[in-house]
């Protein structure tokens, strides 16, 4: 995979400035650029890397003008971002361009699968399961019985989704996550033990998705789990039964959310942060990483911080005075000695 | 799977009040249900979803008296709860009833299968495992040497269970859950680097234990790490080595607990708690969510929360007065104030 | 694996004092051994239990003088601990000894396996990899295209590691691990939807290197995330793209680490911390478990605490007086209560 800087220079519709012939194999930022790698300039905060760099080639805005000599072949295009990530996409669409059944792999007959699909080696493919056209569905994955993955979608290698779960077009999952395990339902009996509550529901993921590894997200104990649209999921998050992530919320790593919890459209929600059960989170809402949320947020677009969670704003001023607390218990100390002279005098 | 009212009445022992003929193939609740749903009304709280369910068969009281019409099949029954809930249990069975070996899998000669066990397609069994009868070891699960399941354990796809460890009856193991894996044990030495200490001992899980997906427990530096009958772990937690776990602990997802540390019998573990290494926590303990647990509970049945943790009801009122840290500091700035112009004065 | 005391006596080089052929299968704790075991005693505050243990052998000094009588068959070495430290290893070394190719496996026909090497049944070796000398690659590994693996190093079962991800010698990762899944990284969108940025750099994991199970570590977008050599790393941990942990650096269970952020070597991070993207943390840092660092430290060898974090000093200051805090708002209204009733009088 060598290219030439005329070659992308006609893929990018840019001007090339310097040898055309030079190769490069790889892509790079432009301050960590070796010899034979592709970079970029949009920025001009980081125009002076353009004077040292090893980068091979450069991407830079047609009107742009160097001030100082350097070593690169320059390509010339109008946006020089965009141009770099068309690049990006494409080198990595190569990268991730399997097709074809490798063996062996386990099908089962009733299986539906569409066209260019993906099955790697020892994935398994449980009954009357449906996969879209042009999905991927990486070594080493199970699909239990009656899932179904839509168009366009990629499942990494291990990815483990449970009977009866619904993963739609456009869906990335990373490897080891887990869909449509148990929910954590066990009844309380008069002799200290618990019963196990059946989880005979399912987990609905809807298109454009995309979670990351070892997240595990609870299928419901009856009816759905449901993650809506365009969500983007960290690693390691925890979602329990029946909660319902609203579309195009974004949730970083290691957070949680209990049981029945519904999270409303757009919202924010940092890493580690824990939501309680049973409790609903307006559009928009935003939440610091690290906070505790125990109560439903009703007002759109708020911001929360801390454990237990207040508005950011209350957070703020309560961890700025935090910090002075042996100061003020001193200067109570200062005031009740001052009141005990008065009353001496 | 597709059953009449009639037959389910027989099942269920109930009497049939509406068309005996009509058909259901799912549950649902009697507010989410569609048309072929079977669903029950035990909490009459929700008798108004009654009279607007699209439940083709509701389950009730056989003392219940409708006050509105409606166009559900009922089937009356003693305990309307107690019948659904035998119902879901039957459902549930349904679906992950599989028995067999499937092919190819990897069970070394050595080993010793039960009757009517279940081997998936890409499980790996090691030398000299032992697997109980009516147990179930999915997909890609893998049981290094000299593991033991007892009978009727269900050990879901992925999971990965090192030599030497016991897994004892009625046990149920979520995808991706790892048992067995190193202690986090390592020796400084002078120069800044870590010797290994080699973590030779093993995990024993006891009879009706039930863990969730992506959970780690590690096994023993010497002797066992012990999870005692009847516990209860959610998703994503970690048991350091040589931890133990008391008979009918519940622990939710996220949680963590340090080496050496031993809980006691029906404690429960809120989610995102950090427990440290080498203390004890009495039976019956009550833990927070995202508390930090940094000493020994001696006291029997004490509820605890924070980080670092008090008792519940100290935590409660430090969180009150804590957001009117802003107000208290303006109060001692007034104080001061008062009491410098009284010396004017 | 049956061993007597005279064949131990020779393969520590020390003395046998007791019944030479007395034999034992297992290693024990002295207060935990059962007859058959093997166990020691260095320090000298458990001697006592030396005088009950059930311990077929135990290693002691060659200095060391019973004071009571005991069943045990001794082992006088010049150090206890050492000899028994090399039984452990040996112990492990042999629990661990796998070689060959096991059936079935993908090799992909350009992959370049080393000498000694165990890769097990349901292994996934991708294109271009390569695997030193004496590396095991345990069932159900993924490796996919261009990843490379050094000498001498160990892949538990389920491991996934992602193409062009480069992994040093002598390196342990445990099960369910993820090395290379993509960076968390999207560019908001003006209609509230987000685009991904393609994730092309990887992972590497330089020598002596251990991580522990169900952790994942993301990709760079470009360039590489990089552990450096000797890190240990427990279960559950999040390290995001383009992270770098510095050499020697320790880091427990469930701590995550936010994309770009340095830390430094030799630094101490505790359980359940979180730290916040694109700063950097000075060598010898040191983080008490739960701590959130959301700012750069430049300082080496500090000790930080709390969430967010200060010194440690100052954390602890602040706590001890925080649980003192209805108290001083009890302490303020009496000031107050006092001032009004001076104005009175």
């Amino acid at each position: 995979m060598q290219f030439t800087a005329q070659q992308i220079g006609i893929l990018l519709n840019g001007i090339v400035d310097g040898d055309p012939e030079v190769t490069v194999n790889q892509l790079a930022k432009i301050e960590e650029a070796s010899p034979g790698s592709l970079s970029f300039l949009a920025n001009m905060k980081y125009e002076p890397y353009l004077y040292q760099t090893k980068a091979s080639i450069v991407i830079v805005s047609s009107d742009f003008n160097p001030t100082a000599p350097f070593t690169s072949t320059l390509i010339r295009v109008k946006d020089a971002y965009s141009a770099f990530s068309i690049l990006l996409d494409q080198y990595d669409k190569f990268k991730r361009d399997k097709v074809g059944i490798e063996d062996p792999s386990f099908i089962h007959p009733s299986a539906n699968l569409g066209s260019d699909v993906y099955v790697g080696a020892f994935a398994y493919i449980g009954a009357n399961v449906k996969i879209g056209n042009n999905s991927k569905i990486y070594p080493q994955v199970y699909l239990g019985d009656n899932v179904e993955i839509g168009d366009n979608s990629t499942i990494f290698p291990g990815v483990k989704i449970y009977y009866d779960c619904k993963i739609g077009a456009n869906v990335t999952i990373h490897s080891s996550t887990v869909i449509g395990s148990d929910g954590f339902g066990f009844a309380p009996q008069a002799d200290g033990t618990y019963t196990k509550v059946s989880q005979i529901g399912n987990v609905i993921i809807e298109d454009g998705v995309e979670i990351g590894s070892n997240t595990s997200i609870d299928r419901a104990t009856m009816g759905s789990t449901i993650i809506r649209k365009g969500v983007k999921l960290d690693n390691l998050i925890q979602l329990a039964h029946n909660v319902e992530i609203g579309a195009n919320t974004v949730i970083a790593s290691q957070s949680g959310v209990s049981g029945s919890t519904k999270i409303g459209e757009n919202c924010v929600v940092g890493g580690q942060v824990g939501i309680v059960g049973h409790i609903s989170l307006a559009k928009g809402t935003q939440i610091q990483g690290k906070s505790g949320i125990s109560r439903s947020i009703d007002e759109e677009g708020t911001k929360w911080a801390g454990a237990p969670a207040t508005t950011y704003n209350q957070h703020m001023r309560t961890q700025v005075v935090l910090n002075r607390l042996p100061e003020l218990e001193r200067r109570i100390e200062q005031l009740e000695l001052t009141l005990r002279q008065k009353d001496k005098e």
